[in-house]
């Protein structure tokens, strides 16, 4: 294939569905698609891990595999300060597949939709040369009380929950900050979140992107230990968010850079006060030739 | 693995999963969840077709392929009487794939979509060493007017909408029967009802077991010029359902059979009057050694 981004995908995906109902409030281009059903407003995300691309059974139990696929899709929702719901598990299944590890995997699942009261509600079983875990998670959120990717305003602070560019982060399985999401939107200071699960520097640019803005990203105020894994590592989890305000109550942040306008540009500041273009160099399924 | 039926396997998904919530109207073992919301029923539903298992690219262009990825679930919306609303679409891409092929793929989905008023509202891209779409399709019905595997009374008749056993089931996009779905159930004579994807024999099985009713199932009165594949061929995509009167204004179905109490069996009478078992010999992903 020619060297085509995962975004340029999703922009043709985006041109070929066309418009949305009134009833879809937002479709492809957020941690979660946003229908209306009655005076709620109903999440929906699709995330999968897949063998060989994001886990190794070298370095991952099933139970943890289990654990992970529904931590990630628990993340989107997050991203939203939504409530996870239900959710609809697709396994595919290779061959050498055993009962024993389908029971594991099943156990890993479950174990993390119990911890943030999660239903599995239906599924799918299905043959394949990998094993393939894809979820489907639905969550609900108030109508006023849901942060999308494109509110952030200039002036904002931008913010990270926890620590970035763990060393660790593909391998153990992530924790989604749920409580967190939905402290940020209820304060009413917040303005745009995302999840970092593709790195900073791509997740902070979808920000951008969406709310038509530009942003200065200090390097030396990310809470990391090593700056090149937070920008561009991925598997992190955490919730990136501006706000009006430096502080949310009850929510552990580092205040990491600030929204300009969109005409100012988007940078990377280093410590000796060297600027420099930031540029989505994170995780992207298709960045390759 | 040891040999081990998809049957079994969501049967201990099933106990792992555990109980629902009150919102959570039908759980694992339907043709869809059904989640309420409001005055309304959501319902949701998975399904994927994956290379070499469901579909083959010499016999599948990439348009029909998108449109079977669409089609096989808006059946299962069409089995429980449900108005299919929206879609997320879980892309798995081999490296071998061109920008081409994922346009026409597209194309081939939202034709299908637009033509059953479904929207794509989100998604996912993944690498994997086989193309593979996995559909989450998400529904509405009437609290009202809804027909689980469930409701089969004795005495029912056992009816099927077109014709089963198609020759060219594995080879063309099936059509999935929404408008007789909502007319069976509308009509308020289905007691029961699930689509045709794994066979009449299995399929109508479910409906007995979800019932928990027997059933008489004559041969020589499938509408079908292949008896074997009609019962365990699969991919038909029919309505199979059962109702108290053997027709339903403005479907076009065949009475095939008649429900009789748990205790009096499951049985295929041939034309000569011989009796036999009926044994879901239909597809199962997992009836394998």
């Amino acid at each position: 294939m020619k060297k085509v981004g995962e975004e340029t995908l999703i922009d043709k995906i985006k041109m070929v569905t066309g418009g949305y109902s009134c009833n879809v409030i937002k479709g492809i281009g957020d941690d979660c698609a946003v229908v209306k059903a009655g005076n709620k407003y109903l999440l929906y995300t699709t995330d999968s891990i897949v063998e060989g691309v994001h886990f190794s059974r070298k370095t991952f139990s099933p139970h943890d595999i289990g654990r992970k696929a529904a931590a990630v899709n628990i993340s989107d929702v997050a991203a939203m300060g939504g409530r996870p719901k239900q959710m609809l598990v697709s396994l595919f299944l290779p061959k050498w597949i055993t009962e024993k590890l389908i029971g594991e995997l099943y156990g890993g699942i479950n174990e993390e939709c119990r911890r943030y009261g999660v239903k599995t509600i239906g599924g799918n079983i299905s043959h394949a040369n990998q094993l393939i875990i894809d979820v489907f998670l639905i969550g609900e959120a108030d109508k006023n009380n849901i942060i999308y990717r494109s509110g952030a305003k200039i002036g904002d602070k931008v913010l990270v929950t926890g620590t970035v560019g763990k060393k660790d982060a593909w391998t153990r399985v992530p924790e989604p900050r749920v409580k967190e999401g939905r402290l940020i939107t209820r304060s009413k200071k917040a303005t745009a979140m995302i999840d970092v699960s593709d790195g900073l520097s791509t997740d902070l640019l979808h920000i951008c992107d969406e709310s038509k803005v530009g942003v200065r990203l200090y390097a030396d105020r990310l809470p990391t230990d090593d700056i090149g894994r937070a920008l561009n590592g991925g598997e992190d989890y955490e919730l990136c968010f501006t706000a009006s305000v430096p502080k949310i109550k009850d929510v552990k942040a580092t205040v990491i850079g600030e929204i300009i306008p969109q005409a100012a540009g988007r940078w990377l500041i280093e410590k000796n006060g060297r600027k420099s273009k930031l540029i989505a160099k994170g995780w992207d399924h298709f960045a390759y030739e």
